[in-house]
């Protein structure tokens, strides 16, 4: 409840996380109002919009952007469809708040951003850990130049599990997991350019679904312009909880950031010491996920993007699409200046 | 925004810890609405209620207790009015927070208990820390019987500041401060009884204040008629943060909890390893306090505190009454079984 | 091996840890030689002294001391004969490194004292936590003042079991296991004197024993003439380890020492974080005992004292009788400046 | 001093490992003596022996080979000369450890090991990771099966400093740093066969020594025959201390070793909370440093090698030079069963 009139906002795809943001929108951030959701299984938009007694429940994701009851839309819907909505919602002249991967070619990162911009809209994508208090420290103090020039950083992210690995898309370790490192090791190294990356992967986890496509394990090593060396990692078998870590080191210092351990309780008894684990990424990035959603109801209001960009985003998949290649090539590959592999 | 009817809850004493519970009942947490802010001090009330768009602003608690839109009341006014309004808001129907302590009299506590259990309201004290995710898992491990029976506890507070010393009342460290400590212990010890009390103080903080009554530095020392031994510290001075930290220890393992590292991120240069710590109470225990007014807002329907109760909030008053008789007569103090010293 | 002529020592005393400090100085503390074992029990000092080739082995400490050969001697007998070899040992012209508690009364501290000094022999006292890397970091801190005066301070000693609880004598907990604690808090608060020390203690690991004089949990509070409060903790049934810790807090900082795991490699499994801790005080001391005898190898030949000294274990003992008389009494006992408890 | 007759060892190169293995055989090692070292520098061999009492001094490694007191030889010379002198020492009969890298090609390592084995003599090489508590640790868990077959392996040094840029041979980073972490993602990773490597590297500490052949930057990707894949990191600018870390990670769980804070003792102030950390690596490694030399004196008795193997050293070598040849081809490069790059 507050005096402001809430940011009034559309939600496109209604799955786990489309569900979280939902009940963040209307159960943890002030001044935001969901006002409509959308999703083209019948009923699923309903499970959603309904306990959080939201009535406008679209089928089409056309008919919400139509409707101007919304200001801005969260569009959380499979990553093949985020390009065009981006598109159709910057048409139809609403902020984009749109999940990584933004688009999963770099014509389609290209054509997402023009519009955006061509709208005068605000677009903002979902790199959640840039809003991780841990994260956010490690970052101010890289900023503040506390390890001098990057020379060598790390990102991970090990995911618990795989519940349907037969499901698990070609390049889904690159396009939507590895995403994430990619945007933080860019950022983190202050937008510097990669210039090299060669990437390594396998299906270990699951290695019967290897000819299908599946790599659940993968190394990326990127060089960047400014000389730095970072290294992505990324795993789908954590059998200890959902570990998601960074470093960046300098001539100056390091800085680290992550830890799985989900309280500061310790338990120490006959057979050692133990503590318990974060088990699930809404848990671990909760107040993450909750701040750039707070972020985007201020974008829409102020036109200002605080969290990461269009142009961000199509960084971070020009890593992804890098790393395809590398290892479709089993080469090193270099990119150009606007981040494609050369042939 | 939601479907179910928002708990409507009233305001008394609009200092700095209810302006923070009135904006997390207004902003922060879902299903409850802030309808009304009571304070004596012409326009304190508004300063809280205006901008989170509460109408009903009152000078007089008493009309605040009136206003039937009022369905619990969070008490957050001067230690010494706590239990005359806990007496008030139950004779008047409403479900009661009070912030810690209840009452500064053992009479006054069983006034408070005996008023609210006559009029059947939920009566839930402010003991924040139960709350905290740190010390609610210690908890769960303590009950789970992985210490065994506790043989040493220790529960610390540890302010980082005291803006006006002179203005600190006799005995505050015990009846305001310690008083969580002594909560935390009671309740880690399983509800056990205390028998002996032994309390050494002094002014270190402020030693020219000392002749006012000031003690800012205290070691309390509890036996329990479990056989535990527990130690309860405060301290005014923390120029590190602020840092409270609970520990129990029994022939089965350790349980500790607390940390007052803010973020995950570390700083490693070259004159060592460092890390932020956590400045502010509200921000320690910023979860804790929204959580405890979520407990709230359900009992307030469903009659069933979780949260500190008022014979919790008596048993730590008595601790904190047995610490001052400790200190008055220079000697170990006992418990009857009704928490009073024995003559 | 060395070119420098080694410091030869003789051991009284052939138990545990007088078996560890003759393999320490046979085996691991260059320039120092064993010549010679002294232990009333037939066969005892054989068994210590035949492995490591020493020769000279007596039943009766007056031929050890006796002995020429013997530079200095370490008196890791029982405690209550500490006293009189300190004495005698001091008499025969030998240097006198002696365990903890250099005596059971400060008569016997007094006459221990003396006649070190009078024979101008250097007395240093086993007082190990001096010399532990954690602690001696811990200290350099305080000492360079990033504390401020001291005004909180802990220290705790949780030893993993009683292996014989009804041949535990009574008072050993303050007398043999405390007298550690205090002499690191006296050493922590630089040295400033006791004035208050009020105690409990009670038997809650082995009950049954409690009638013989057992007690194995014991907290002891300290009021210093620095206005600093202290606390030492014991207990005798800690299933995960070896635990010793210690805190110091001033109006400037806090400074933490000790840490039970036994290495740092961390395991993260289904189960949550896990890491193995320390079981034997050996173990967790094995560099600090060691240093130990190095200093004292040293002071041998420069008669200058770099651990505790004979007046630091008669402070550390004062604090143990202080706490003996504070449970006899069931009061807050107060020291006069010669360390006494007054009537 | 003891019974047994000690282990006689001479030491060849008296550099600072070299003068460090010394005084560990003559000072921190019981059963073992220096009795012979060599160094064809003028003076070098007499700095380092004299103080210890060691008698024989040799300009040429030949003299102390032919020297029928020596048992076992330290090879600490440039590791240029490491293959020849293991060559020699095993047909002179003496028990062989020799300093990382064994050998400097494939060729060299076979002829090293060929010889010893043709004698008949133990030969150890001194990863003395290996014998660190803490990766020894690390390694227990991962044989105990506790992560599962390995997925991801990190290993990494970082180095505080570069005295003298211009010094550095061309591929030390490969051959004499990072050949520390390849014996130890070998190892930890269960002797599995590396497959491919892929290396980047760069001159950003000295840019202006990269003409020269400098590089001080590195990051190798290797993949195992078992799948896992292994990232190895170094660096020669770490302003914060000597950083050694490793990690293992599978579908069972993570292991973690490794960490630089000197002590247990962490400061709290107004500026947060720090801690003092490890600068050199001989304070870092003192317990792997002396237990690698006790490990190699009882070889020499038993003949039984616990350390690194003439075999572990060659395949560390072969990750080196594959890392080199990664460099010059600016590719992936693949291993034959043989550890050679395929060309």
């Amino acid at each position: 409840m507050s005096t402001a009139s809430p940011v009034r906002l559309g939600l496109i795809g209604s799955g786990w996380i489309g569900a979280f943001h939902a009940e963040s929108i209307a159960r943890r951030i002030p001044d935001t109002e969901l006002v409509a959701v959308a999703d083209p299984v019948p009923g699923a938009a309903d499970r959603v919009a309904a306990p959080l007694g939201v009535a406008r429940v679209y089928l089409d994701a056309a008919d919400l952007l139509a409707d101007p009851a919304v200001e801005g839309v969260i569009i959380s819907s499979p990553a093949f469809t985020h390009a065009d909505l981006v598109v159709a919602a910057a048409e139809a002249g609403k902020a984009v708040f749109v999940e990584k991967p933004m688009a999963l070619t770099l014509e389609d990162a290209d054509r997402a951003i023009a519009a955006a911009s061509s709208a005068g809209v605000p677009l903002q994508v979902g790199f959640n850990r840039r809003f991780s208090a841990d994260f956010a420290a490690a970052h101010r103090l890289v900023r503040a130049g506390r390890v001098g020039t990057p020379q060598l950083l790390r990102s991970l992210t090990r995911d618990p599990g795989l519940a349907n690995p037969g499901g698990v898309k070609p390049w889904t370790i690159f396009l939507e997991t590895l995403i994430h490192d990619f945007d933080t090791l860019n950022w983190l190294n202050a937008d510097a350019r990669p210039v090299e990356v060669v990437a390594l992967a396998d299906a270990l986890v699951a290695p019967e679904h290897k000819a299908g496509g599946l790599l659940d394990t993968a190394v990326v090593t990127i060089r960047y312009d400014n000389g730095a060396l970072a290294i992505a990692e990324a795993n789908f078998s954590a059998s200890y909880g959902y570990d998601i870590r960074g470093e960046v080191f300098g001539a100056d210092g390091m800085v680290t950031a992550g830890d799985i351990h989900s309280t500061s309780a310790r338990y120490f008894g006959a057979e050692g010491a133990t503590a318990e684990t974060t088990r699930l990424n809404i848990d671990l990035f909760r107040q993450a996920y909750t701040e750039e959603l707070e972020a985007f109801a201020a974008a829409v209001r102020t036109g200002e993007v605080t969290g990461a960009s269009g142009e961000d985003a199509r960084a971070a998949l020009a890593l992804a699409l890098a790393s395809r290649a590398s290892i479709e090539r089993g080469a090193i590959v270099r990119l150009d200046d606007d981040g494609r592999v050369t042939s």
